[in-house]
């Protein structure tokens, strides 16, 4: 099967996305004869971003792109073999090389939790580790913008967001792989043309300053651009002076329109000053002029905490532009998720293994993993179970684990009415499984989602911990490991 | 001529790379007939990242490439036309679109400061507003690297400094170019093998905890990378026990190679727990072990202010790998430079514009400019002069001009000795007149300019501002603009 379009730019070269020790372990595997040893690893990421209640997963159509497309060129292993560190039949292996891993993985845009297993990889050591780097940089960036866009359209309470970011982002591809993941958290379009074209995500804008600047009038402006684009006529009324001049000119506009029988919603854009102050002047303006429901969009650095402030205080605005905030994930612009060794195979069977950590917090979960959503009476979310990939599935009542930080402890969730699989085989050794959703199909399941969770996930600060038990028999091996550190 | 090898992306499908806006006033200026109208703009930010006291400026290779290869495919125009919202002349224009720039711009790796034009672009209001979002996009981020790259290179005061943050980055590209942008701004190398390959930058690595983790030992897992890689044997020596454990092994293990008169300078790398303290400890180990100048490198969420640190502290670190928060710029995510309408060509000559602001800061600097860096008695540059194009260049003396950010006042440069002009001619009437040069000339030229400034400007804190004047000329108008908006 194959993907979405990914367009502009080749997956299919992208073998060398990875950090040179990645090759240089790769290689030792294989001169050692052990390289065709079979491991498995969890991509997880440790903390959620600042003051967020869950994380979007996001990237994973893109990443199984990347794995279908994994070959080596001509050009690639000319390159490494300039670099002198490789032996020829080392390279003649990459040369050949195909993956076989089999993947299983969260949905693209499911809610995930620390320590989880959004991502887990089986296949030789070798493989394992070539794409280590790959997966870290496909899947950790759009899981961020993906859980910031999430808490920006949480604070905007229902009004469209509009994602305005490409000019801040961190190159094209900052661009348009934010653009996606802003789309799939629930942004309702992205100024990113190209980003409109390869993943087919609306695309949206107004104008800009400069329209107005030259023009001799900003009337004048106005008009013209009134009458090309009636039906996307969103007027920027900041350019001069917003409550002497902007404002009063684009009612003027979108009356004028009115009497040539142009039945378009009056919509104006505020881009500084103060925003609240601004926008109920506006408003009252327009209704003053017989103009009813105005959209009043807002941009200008804006984040959800200052979204959340101008709610609060009763700012007339509807929708919102937001960019470098959301783009870059300003306060905080990368997801510390990680990729570990879990298990190896050996003699049969796979043996969990665990990395100790003197901090016990950062200490892994061994093993291959089974991950389970369980429900309450009242439909919501109650908390995950992490059990090993062979455990059978929770039943319903009440359901008893370990507390995933401290595993000498038992904790339970209460009253599980039904549990729900999480993971999914994507890949199976080396064939792609399921193809990528369409992206209104990811980004509707992110809305049910984030809907289905109670309000205590969704504060803008201190959100309540949401609940990740360790299966007994996971954390009866950990506590065991952790006390007899040769078990690991 | 063309530029360097971008490889693996196409900047040829990179006409969408744009704000939808941008299309949109694009399409009204020629439905207006006045899109031939011939304006400039300039791209310059408004502050340095926090702390810096000189931006390094770079992305000017990557982006002559795209305006280079800046054509609409039969793709962008079905696209473009299925958004219904430009007619078919419009995009029978953009089919055949070829663009007609002229482009002057400062050498990349250029030392800059706020408010000067890194890049200027004269062309018709059209292809000026098509550009404005790519434009931003290709030198924001680079800019923004370079520049923090710098700084952790004079915190690492002459030690190499290798970027290890292709797992972080936003995207393949954001890896891709901030390894680039890294390298430009004084990094010895990168673990990014795909950087290595497209730009030509030396990459570098060493190996994970995973390797170690899949021995049954530290000791067999170090001799086996020691085997394989001798000549790149940098061993990791916090997978168990640094100080119990990794050192003597890692000890054990250079002994060893040396009594089988294998050659080779002993170097482990510290990823975890005090750096500090146990650089020193395994230093006077390694020492006392018959090692000498043991290769210390050091990773785990380093910055510019950590290393100093570090430092201060007599660390026994001579090598840095530096990751997430370089290749994010972790505490300033985005580079705030903007590209804003200076001149218009009218009736024959160009007329300077300006933005008035109610921020007398933010007010924009009128005209097509000349820009010139001065220097004083010492052979240390001691400011710059911005001036209109047409202005003959400064001459030795004392150099007087006015404030930029308060053009009434006058301000002067006392005892230039020389000054050089900086803004070249990259692109004239759409044919490209510059190459890229090698990725190793940009980053010896931005080294050279780093070692002319003074130390004032070079500090961790609080560095001396910079003097960037107006010329009086400039100055003399801007202030009557500021006087009189209606003249803007």
């Amino acid at each position: 099967m194959t993907g979405e379009n990914t367009g502009w730019y080749q997956r299919g070269g992208l073998a060398l996305l990875t950090d040179l020790y990645e090759l240089t372990m790769m290689a030792g595997h294989w001169k050692e004869g052990r390289g065709e040893q079979r491991v498995a690893f969890d991509y997880f990421f440790r903390s959620l971003p600042p003051h967020a209640g869950f994380a979007v997963s996001a990237g994973l159509g893109p990443f199984l792109d990347y794995l279908e497309r994994l070959r080596f060129t001509d050009e690639d292993i000319a390159y490494l073999r300039g670099l002198e560190t490789f032996d020829g039949d080392f390279l003649r292996y990459l040369r050949d090389f195909r993956p076989r891993f089999t993947v299983r993985a969260m949905p693209e845009g499911t809610l995930a939790f620390p320590f989880e297993p959004v991502v887990q990889v089986e296949g030789t050591i070798m493989e394992t580790q070539l794409i280590e780097t790959a997966l870290l940089n496909l899947l950790n960036y759009p899981t961020l913008i993906a859980t910031k866009a999430a808490r920006v359209c949480l604070a905007a309470d229902g009004d469209p967001v509009m994602e305005f970011g490409l000019r801040r982002a961190h190159g094209p591809d900052g661009g348009l792989t934010g653009s996606r993941a802003a789309y799939i958290g629930g942004c309702t379009a992205s100024s990113n043309v190209l980003a409109g074209k390869v993943y087919g995500i609306p695309v949206a804008g107004t104008h800009a300053h400069s329209w107005v600047m030259s023009y001799p009038s900003e009337l004048e402006a106005f008009r013209a651009f009134a009458r090309h684009f009636p039906e996307r006529c969103i007027l920027l009324v900041d350019t001069y002076d917003t409550e002497n001049s902007g404002v009063p000119n684009a009612i003027r506009v979108f009356r004028e329109m009115r009497e040539q029988g142009v039945s378009v919603r009056p919509a104006i854009r505020l881009d500084s000053g103060d925003l609240a102050r601004l926008s109920k002047i506006a408003h009252r303006m327009m209704l003053a002029a017989g103009l009813e429901d105005p959209l009043i969009v807002a941009s200008n650095d804006l984040d959800e905490d200052l979204i959340a402030d101008l709610k609060r205080q009763g700012a007339k605005i509807n929708a919102w532009g937001v960019g470098t905030h959301l783009i870059t994930s300003r306060e905080c612009p990368s997801l510390n998720g990680v990729y570990k060794l879990v298990a190896v195979y050996d003699d049969g069977r796979w043996v969990p293994r665990m990395k100790i950590s003197s901090n016990i917090e950062k200490a892994t979960d061994p093993g291959r993993k089974g991950l389970y959503r369980c429900y309450g009476e009242d439909g919501h979310p109650i908390g995950d179970l992490m059990c090993f990939a062979e455990e059978p599935s929770p039943q319903p009542g009440n359901l008893f684990g370990r507390v995933r930080g401290q595993p000498h402890q038992r904790a339970r969730l209460k009253g599980v009415v039904r549990s729900e699989p999480i993971l999914q085989t994507v890949f199976e050794e080396g064939d792609r499984k399921v193809g990528t959703p369409p992206i209104t199909r990811i980004r509707a399941y992110v809305g049910e989602q984030i809907r289905a969770y109670p309000e205590e996930f969704k504060r803008m600060r201190n959100p309540e911990v949401y609940n990740v038990l360790l299966s007994e028999r996971i954390g009866a091996l950990k506590d065991g490991m952790l006390t007899n550190p040769e078990l690991a």
